[in-house]
């Protein structure tokens, strides 16, 4: 139905077997915290926009698409990811719904609008920019991963250029840049609203975190209970597993 | 052995009733918030300095007197807590280990000295300035409770006055108030380098957080497992009776 490349393969998402997305060990897989994000943002249900941006292999957008009927967007900036995306789109006959668009995400007023999405949501780069030693070895990987193309407040300034007064812009993180995060959000006039601190194991450091800010809301952050992904003999918990099979 | 007034009563701290405080229903009683503080926060254990802010009657260097052989001072700027907390600490013989004052912590430089705190813990006052109303109803909790006397700035501010380079100041706080917290500390130099979320019940939000900086720290901020202090069935979490009963 659609042509695989390279080391490509067809992973289904969710537990009902209803979706495939395209991946490479190579390229890009998606990960958790994709599927958490995607899991913790707010959505609208029957119409709407969301953008998605930092978008990979559509991870997101793909699953936004079965909590909503809102017109979804997604932005890579990588050809061969936006490919990958797109094939999966395409795949899922979810060209009606879904829009992937290659391009840098700092750069797109023209094509996008201006505060003008009712979400935007984002799983940026967590780590700064690599050395090129590090560069050389897999440029797929280390642009996903680290903050190549663009910095942290890059990307939330980008959010607050496109989301509308009063939307919202969901991200997930690591705990290290949690202030900065904060700060940056509240700087552009994203007030923090929601935030969830995700934790590998009961007892263990916390080792991811979602946060979600309304566009000139008011202070007021509310500490979401922790999610705790795995049980002590390594299965994931009741609470991870309905969100990553989507139940 | 030491006076009582009014309504004043001597209740014990810890399981092994090894320590006495006095309590006052209409002026001052300690609250969990206390008890956790003093257990989250570093102390040097054989020799240094503590300083507690806001002191009240004395829970925190009472408690700390029980982790660390450190000097102990406590800062209160209500008399008669300030007096309850003296009786409390004689009561206790620690009369050589704390020593409490009474001050107003925003002048208090000529007296503590500055930068010279190995650790300042601080549980300060949680809401704003209430209403002239609230504020006739019950002086004493009303000064303890709302920012009358000193704003959160104000207090994050006396604590890297007194707490020496690399030194580690501690604070708890409600989640509301959780990015100025951050904000703040950062801003005058108290890098967040620990923080704890505490949760009522197992799927509730939080409602207290922990925080510890470092002077003049980097930044690294991890964020400990969460604490939960209720069972379902309103007993103590093993975790927290530990923590409530000294263990």
């Amino acid at each position: 139905m659609v042509q695989l490349f390279d080391d490509e393969r067809l992973d289904y998402l969710l537990a009902d077997e209803s979706m495939q997305i395209i991946q490479s060990p190579s390229a890009f897989s998606f990960s958790l915290d994709a599927v958490l994000l995607a899991h913790f943002t707010y959505v609208p249900i029957k119409k709407g926009k969301i953008l998605d941006l930092c978008s990979g292999n559509g991870v997101i957008p793909l699953l936004l698409s079965k909590r909503s009927y809102a017109q979804i967007t997604g932005v890579e900036i990588q050809q061969r990811l936006f490919d990958m995306a797109q094939r999966s789109v395409r795949l899922n006959q979810l060209e009606g719904q879904i829009k992937m668009i290659h391009g840098d995400l700092r750069y797109m007023q023209p094509e996008l609008g201006q505060s003008s999405y009712d979400v935007v949501t984002c799983n940026p780069p967590y780590f700064p920019t690599p050395s090129k030693t590090e560069h050389n070895k897999n440029e797929y990987l280390t642009i996903a991963r680290h903050e190549v193309f663009c910095t942290l407040e890059e990307v939330v300034k980008a959010c607050k250029l496109y989301v509308r007064p009063g939307g919202k812009v969901a991200m997930v993180h690591r705990p290290g840049r949690l202030i900065d995060i904060l700060t940056l959000f509240r700087a552009y006039k994203l007030e923090p609203k929601r935030m969830q601190l995700v934790y590998p194991k009961k007892g263990k450091e916390a080792n991811m975190l979602l946060v979600e800010g309304i566009r000139d809301g008011k202070a007021n952050l509310s500490l979401l209970p922790p999610l705790i992904i795995y049980n002590e003999d390594n299965t994931y918990t009741k609470e991870a597993e309905d969100i990553i099979y989507g139940k």
